[in-house]
């Protein structure tokens, strides 16, 4: 097998600001390399590609459709706002490239549908750009969570991302317009929140979603600050809150009937240059050991290290699959989609609920 | 002016188990003494007395009604079940005692206007037994929520306190039934949650309360996990959890435009027999002095020390207060009964909105 053989040629559609980041992670992952940058102009692109030092292997191109139409280009990452994901997904699905999609990954599910069907129908493999859940960490907290002896069942979740970027943001930015990322606060970050309560019950769905009333809406209807609860039959249940009108969290508390896990960066690790991950645990096991002075064991700290960072892991674990689909070694990998199309459907159903006066909504699964 | 003149004689009705704590409360609160202790059976009182090494001059007795017929009682502490709050309050009331009752304030906000208007109309200093506001900690927190440079505008609250107190508890404890403490975890926890998110918005009531749904009764209805989202008109919202089914936490984040207060011991601060307590406060302002490798800002720990416990804090403010009353200098001081009967208004709009099947409930002030 040829070097080139080892490495998926990513493109990109769009400079959007968290298109730098991906470009690093694609240069740092050892299964892939970029090969491709697309912008609505070529100008664009080139001093996109002149300002982040971009190889000059790169390709620039003075629109999207050039970077799909790349026969070159193996898998493609979109990062455009969110209300033209399904056309594009879908074109690069049908040119047989795979796709990396920024979250939110729709507007809806019914969007989210065509893209998985043409994932589906082209045979490539679909991943949406949720970083958090391929950071080492993650798997080191599912492990906590999976002990039964020391957490026990779990029994509740609440999970927060919010942080205030300002004035200009609300004037300017793509993430608070109704027609490009129209789900705003809730699509941006809220997406995060659901995904990591889903994570925790294993993705099991919800049984119903119901909004806290006084979501705040901009002018033009596009959320900028929400919440919601939910629950399952079995008496598990969750919150979350996300909001662009707070200082910075990024909290995940999950409760068990024996012991406790949290971690306040959840979707950011703040010490990710460092090359490490932290998390606290606590458990009612540790009641023999409690400090003197103290009525209750202070909590564990975890510190899980990692070779890469979490954007570097993404593109690593999404070139692997690729790979292995261009070999023909095995079909897409479905968990994927999956994830997503759940993470879609809480989302669609806590928006529903807001659209509905905050009603309850019941999930179908 | 004599010794005795500066002492607050305390009688205790029942040997429950927060007897323990607010007899060594009164013990070392230095304008307070424990004069009578009444229980269902002589026997029973002189046992807790002995037990729990009660100076000999502490008077036994075999009723509530002894303790309250008592001429040198001043005041009187109720820790009896919920239930049993309104007649043994009205009754302290009327033999112009001052009254210190245990949360719950009581079943409902009907049955807690009865204490009121009783302490009203005979002149008795009312108070209840949330003790974390009372300790030094609160005060400074409250600083750092008034800070507008760095914490902003008041956004979010959270809070959670929650314990799996064992099998055991749910078959004999007095918490779970519905006949003594019926309104269970909310009552039990809940109360404490809601007092902090009232605090932190200086006790301006929520517009609407609306249940999370899937709120877990016993066979008896009793709550015994449960939680609520609230909002204001101005935009600033809250939720809170309580449950008797899951690990220990007992935490409060808040957050404002430009920074964040958090802990996880509010109600029963860890470190309160070392002679002090901590919160955690972060703001943007310090993002000009972020760690080599982090990319948000670390929370700054706050250490408050304290003379006393929160316990013998409570009960030194009310001694203080009664000592006023009884000397004539000022009337009994209204912002007590003022904060339990909005804690109740909060706590009864909860309760009705799961006994209403998770309808939204509106508060009029």
């Amino acid at each position: 097998m040829s070097d080139e053989q080892k490495l998926v040629r990513f493109g990109i559609l769009g400079c959007a600001n968290i298109s730098i980041k991906l470009c690093k992670a694609i240069s740092k992952a050892p299964n892939a390399t970029l090969h491709a940058l697309g912008s609505r102009s070529v100008e664009k692109a080139a001093a996109f590609a002149a300002e982040h030092s971009l190889p000059a292997t790169v390709r620039v191109y003075g629109s999207y459709e050039a970077v799909v139409e790349d026969e070159e280009v193996d898998a493609v990452y979109i990062p455009l706002p969110t209300g033209l994901h399904v056309t594009w997904a879908v074109r690069v699905a049908e040119r047989r490239k795979h796709v990396l999609l920024e979250k939110p990954a729709a507007m809806n599910t019914v969007e989210l549908d065509r893209i998985l069907e043409a994932c589906e129908v082209y045979g490539v493999q679909f991943m949406d750009g949720t970083m958090w859940v391929h950071h080492p960490r993650t798997a080191k907290m599912k492990e906590a969570l999976s002990d039964a002896q020391r957490f026990g069942q779990l029994k509740w979740i609440h999970t927060s991302l919010t942080y205030n970027p300002g004035p200009e943001f609300f004037k300017n930015s793509i993430r608070v317009k109704p027609d490009l990322d129209g789900l705003g606060a809730l699509g941006d970050i809220g997406w995060y929140c659901i995904r990591a309560i889903l994570w925790a019950v294993d993705y099991e769905l919800p049984k119903s979603v119901l909004a806290f009333p006084g979501a705040i809406l901009n002018e033009e209807g596009v959320i900028i600050s929400c919440g919601s609860s939910m629950h399952w039959e079995d008496g598990r249940s969750a919150t979350f809150h996300c909001s662009f009108l707070s200082y910075v969290t990024f909290d995940v508390t999950v409760l068990g009937t024996k012991g406790s896990l949290r971690l306040n960066d959840f979707a950011l690790p703040f010490e990710e240059s460092l090359g490490y991950g932290t998390f606290l645990e606590s458990s009612e096991l540790d009641y023999g050991k409690i400090e003197p002075g103290m009525w209750c064991p202070k909590s564990n700290k975890h510190v899980v290290e990692t070779e890469f960072s979490q954007d570097v892991c993404m593109v690593k674990e999404f070139a692997g699959l690729v790979l292995k689909v261009k070999r023909c070694e095995m079909k897409p990998e479905k968990v994927w989609p999956i994830l997503s199309r759940k993470t879609q459907i809480v989302l669609d159903a806590v928006k529903e609920s807001i659209e509905r006066g905050y009603k309850s909504v019941e999930i179908v699964s």
